[in-house]
């Protein structure tokens, strides 16, 4: 499939960019510079070719790799979310997007999940995107450090959740080609609050039992 | 150790009873009325006599069975669970309780996590009680149908939260009596809301992936 990340780099970008391109998929780098991701397209190019894996991976500015794709995975901070998809909205047609937006903060030791007045990020991003658009809240909760080992395999769930069953079975199978991932249907969009909110908890988790890093499996 | 249960029937109250009885804790139900809680301490009795394990299981208000107990677990749902704390308030003093209380409710096909304006069910349950009890968010994601089967190995994480280390200290090791369950520490009290939130999300699933019942690991 032809798939774009807005803001493709950190995070869980270079797992998902890696492990999807080994599987065959076109990626499409996305950012506020054509400059900055071509530079991102191209380290990535290089990544895959030391690892013995042919890519073509491209870079633009968001609004084409959105056009571009039928598939988008809106990797940025919470905080650019809404507004890089308010300046693309006319690339925005019958795509799937994919949001693992967490917003979250820091209230004195601990990592807080901040509730955006729609309930959740993911309904505050769908009040962005055209009706066309059909969103999926996915892949919150990914260890970005073991997704981009290409070669380990990922024992643990991903729990996604969305309005549309074909968007959502697209991004089940997009993760069950992760080995080992398990794709767990939570239900509709509104659910995406009860699994935005694992992720800061996993950071307090992390900090508490450095060097772990957890991700979530429901058993 | 003295351990009560107040309303002490249903959910994951059963099964706490029967693994705790049989490591050796004296268990105490509390009810609002005496002659319930006697009738539900004679069940678990005969239930354990059956089961081959001594036990003296006692039943009082609850009121008694908090002034009688080290440990308190509010084994109440969420609208009966401050109300009860306050009509007890003079039972309590300097023990640890137990909150594994989740508010929600369902909206439309969907369990959705409520967040009561203090952050969480455990942090209203907090302005209930005096400063001297120390209370530990705890045992909201376990199965109660598994945790029921007192020889079943019960290979899942409990997330627990609190601002006393004593007090979280000796909750963990109550949990990791339970065969196979590991207590992960989330931090403060003020973590409790992203523990609660899994519950419902788990209700979901279960609904979903029936007849599973879901608990949560974090690998």
């Amino acid at each position: 499939m032809k798939i774009s990340l807005l803001g493709g780099t950190g995070d869980i970008a270079e797992g998902l960019v890696l492990r999807w391109t080994k599987a065959g998929h076109d990626i499409y780098i996305g950012s506020r510079s054509e400059e900055k991701a071509t530079g991102i397209a191209d380290g990535y190019n290089k990544r895959l070719f030391e690892l013995g894996i042919e890519s073509d991976i491209q870079g633009g500015v968001n609004a084409d790799a959105a056009a571009a794709s039928e598939v988008i995975v809106i990797s940025l901070p919470y905080e650019y979310a809404v507004s890089t998809l308010e300046q693309i909205k006319s690339s925005l047609e019958d795509q799937i997007v994919i949001s693992p937006v967490v917003p979250m903060s820091r209230v004195g030791k601990v990592f807080m999940y901040t509730t955006p007045a729609q309930g959740s990020a993911a309904q505050e991003i769908k009040e962005a995107l055209p009706e066309s658009v059909r969103l999926v809240s996915a892949y919150h909760n990914l260890p970005a450090s073991e997704l981009k080992e290409i070669d380990r395999v990922l024992d643990y769930d991903v729990v996604l959740c969305g309005d549309d069953d074909g968007a959502k079975e697209v991004v089940k199978n997009l993760t069950e080609e992760m080995e080992n991932l398990r794709a767990l249907d939570a239900g509709p969009l509104e659910a995406s609050m009860m699994i935005e909110a694992i992720t800061p908890l996993i950071v307090n988790l992390n900090v508490r039992y450095k060097p772990q890093h957890f991700s979530v499996k429901f058993v």
